[in-house]
């Protein structure tokens, strides 16, 4: 079982409108809600895999019963923990005859101490028993910014790989709590450890306590620096496509590595197709098939 | 005890934005969230002048389970009845550092028959033991465009007045149903009415089955056709604010006149005021008791 956590669980929300009128009144065509935030992506891509997973997050008010009630309806196994706030809902607002998208994303909650402590006991108890964890996303207001290396090093203390996949001061906090992957791209690693190269970024974190850095380099491919050496994984073209949710496909590619011991060019071959059939799918969480089919014989690993 | 009746129940969301970017990302600064539809803003400002109200509606998935807790929260009765589909969101995006606001109105829920019925069931037992009943605002889709004269008409049986506020459809059918007040805005009329003055287009839903009909000019005031004569009711000065919701406290002042029973002109003063008073206030469903307090005494009635 792999083990993700989502501590900012979200509503994602789509209106789908002709055209805005943005000083007047839309009647909205379409609306979509569902489960989101970077973890729950990552468990629905496993999922699509045959993988077992657990979907682990913080979830309070009305929007958290409606994403709780998502991820049940989705058949996805999940253990999430209550809070007094109302979880966060993001609201994409796209053209369907114009170009525009315009996202609004709520403030969220704030985390009490006692809440985050409550989660935390909850966690070290799955994490026991999971093959992987994977932590991913933002952090919600109250939570400390050290939070993933506490949730990495429970992991590790118990020999379960873990993999974050963060921005900001939670990735450069992360290593610390010495987990198996750090799954940057390449402007957060570069927000995260200024000046030099990507590679030097990434061996800056190995050398801070992660195991293996991944950089995701969008159409230029993956990075990977890892104890096996370094490694280029170079896509054969580019696919067309929404990049949202790339990075939490290759997430999911770079978690089943973990559970199915593989060298790592094996490893990153996965990861970087998975990544590219995200971009063949509309919607976050999801990948084409045979994008993936197609895709992975041809990717080059150097 | 009031009863208003609210089929197209909504969570009105509103999100407080610096400045827009249409094409990007926002970070939204302060969200709201509240029951909302006609007849929840009417039992708010009956509840809040002493009223004893019931709020009921059609509600349903987490959106409907969300209105429900926010009408509980602010003490309001209700006895919503569920619907498999999920009910509508209304959303205000406003610009807190310019001028615009946007917004977007969800196509809500589909009811079925069965839901109907059910829910006319429940309306005819509480309906039965009201003083007086509030019928407003629109109607969700799957229900029959007359379904306010049947509405109206179970109160009538039962010599319990009903005042509806609809536009559309829905207006033109209601006095069918015998509502003691049909109370629609000058445009809503003239919609309903095509020709003819305002004081035609009453005296026609008065023909039609409508005991009186109030038309509510905005700052020109009402003209009230009752069987009691035609009144006008004119407003000593011009009240600044947000126009939104002053309906609906126009239509609580209404609906006390049928519980208190008085004189036209009492009635329509204290209706006018309350109208007016809520153009003080941000919030639909909210009045300035001061305004109230002021503008009572000066309108003018003829």
């Amino acid at each position: 079982m792999i083990l993700t956590v989502t501590l900012n669980l979200a509503l994602d929300v789509t209106y789908q409108v002709p055209r805005v009128d943005w000083d007047g009144v839309n009647r909205v065509g379409g609306v979509h809600r569902r489960a989101g935030g970077k973890g729950v992506n990552v468990a629905r891509v496993l999922a699509a895999l045959g993988q077992e997973v657990i979907v682990m997050g913080l979830a309070g008010g009305p929007t958290g019963r409606a994403i709780e009630a998502d991820l049940r309806a989705a058949g996805l196994e999940c253990a999430l923990c209550g809070i007094a706030g109302d979880s966060r809902t993001t609201l994409a607002v796209s053209e369907t005859a114009g170009p525009r998208t315009a996202l609004f994303n709520e403030p969220g909650p704030e985390v009490t101490p006692a809440e985050l402590a409550d989660f935390i006991r909850r966690y070290t108890a799955l994490a026991a028993i999971a093959d992987a964890v994977v932590i991913a996303g933002s952090l919600p207001r109250g939570v400390p910014i050290d939070a993933y290396a506490t949730l990495t090093a429970i992991a590790a203390e118990r020999d379960v790989p873990a993999i974050v996949d963060a921005d900001g001061e939670p990735l450069r906090h992360a290593p610390k709590g010495r987990p198996a992957v750090v799954k940057p791209n390449a402007a957060e690693l570069a927000r995260a450890v200024p000046g030099g190269t990507l590679a030097d970024g990434a061996r800056a974190l190995r050398e801070r306590g992660a195991e293996s850095v991944v950089v995701s380099m969008g159409s230029d491919g993956l990075l990977a620096v890892t104890g096996e050496g370094t490694f280029r994984a170079r896509m054969p073209y580019t696919v067309a496509g929404n990049p949202t949710g790339a990075g939490d496909s290759l997430v999911a590619g770079l978690a089943l590595g973990l559970v199915r011991p593989e060298p790592w060019p094996d490893r990153l071959r996965r990861a970087a197709a998975l990544g590219a059939a995200a971009v063949a799918a509309p919607v976050a969480g999801e990948f084409d098939q045979d994008v993936y089919t197609a895709v992975h014989p041809l990717i080059v690993i150097t």
